[in-house]
């Protein structure tokens, strides 16, 4: 934390220096190295992760680096996060709840690229040694994906479709969200529309239309 | 190929010599090559995987690796073969569809072990310059779950259960082998007994029990 504080007052500093001598804005340089680390991570993963060559393809220095963040855990730390502050969670709200639906499934099957998909198998070959940087992310995404699937829900119950509650909140907490991670990774490409289009229409909308006798079953 | 050949060849005449000199069974030290190959890729991945390392663990020499397998390349994939041709494909006949969907589901739970996880993982990541290796996964794993869902269906068909067979072919493509391993590894442990219950009573048995309105809305 010490270390922490250093760096931010360290970093507060380097804005300020940077600013006044017309150098390129700090967030900009801040942007560039997160960027770098991501490649990077997609790249070799988290173990081979040197910051000689964050810093090499940041067209940056190694204290630069330091000068940001305390270690190599918590620059991976800020690049995952700021990887995350891009994903969509916003859904449209087509009018209807088939739509509504295949709209945040295509949102993120998009947000499934190959890169994200080495960047988080990356993690999870590090995950042995550095639980946090596993667990920020699966904190993360799942919140991201139960969010987009509540409000999609949410704003179904509000036009007065007969869902059954029960089934929505089980389904929704990570069925979706894992299946199409789980599908991307085995695939090493995103669903294509039609799986995106079985999910809803054969899973999805059977199991949050069911009567509430299937749902009592379990 | 010529190289494979004679790879198997001289494979051929270690297996004589060693049966005739009393070393332990050439059989026996494939094995511990394959295994030790599994454990180096899962602790660091593909591009970080050496023969030097495989032949230390494995107690074993690099030569007697090239003896066995050609390259780097195919070392990997015959581990991964012998990986795979362990996985549960068979499920018992429990007498009705929920229990037997459940059996199957607990199989692939147990079967997604942290070390298959981290073994996946690096994988993925070695991906881009080496497609086949996830192409081989990917079919296998595909083949083994299909298999087994299909069986499952086919044997609640022949007991009388009304199926919807348009779902039933689409849903067992690949949703809960997906499911189940985009959530081990986004929490990097294997799914509870809870979810593989609801994943079965709240979702598959719902989809499978649905009118032919459902299946024909896509």
């Amino acid at each position: 934390m010490t270390t922490d504080a250093a760096a931010d007052i360290a970093a507060a500093g380097q804005r300020k220096r940077s600013e006044r001598s017309g150098r390129p804005q700090s967030t900009e340089i801040d942007q560039t190295i997160l960027k770098a680390t991501l490649d990077v991570l997609a790249d070799v993963g988290f173990d081979a992760l040197s910051l000689a060559e964050v810093a090499r393809r940041a067209g940056s220095t190694i204290p630069a680096i330091y000068r940001r963040h305390a270690d190599k855990h918590q620059l991976v730390l800020a690049a995952l996060k700021s990887e995350l502050a891009e994903l969509p969670i916003g859904v449209t709200d087509t009018g209807n709840l088939r739509d509504d639906l295949l709209d945040l499934a295509q949102r993120i099957a998009t947000a499934l690229t190959a890169r994200r998909a080495r960047l988080f198998a990356g993690l999870v070959l590090a995950r042995r040694d550095n639980p946090e940087l596993l667990d920020l992310l699966s904190t993360e995404l799942h919140r991201i994906a139960v969010i987009g699937w509540q409000e999609v829900i949410t704003r179904a119950v509000g036009r007065g479709e007969a869902l059954n509650d029960a089934v929505a909140s089980s389904i929704l907490d990570d069925l979706p969200g894992a299946y199409l991670l789980g599908k991307t990774l085995l695939e090493g490409r995103p669903p294509e529309m039609r799986h995106l289009e079985a999910m809803i229409d054969k899973v999805m909308l059977p199991a949050l239309l069911s009567s509430q006798d299937n749902a009592d079953r379990s």
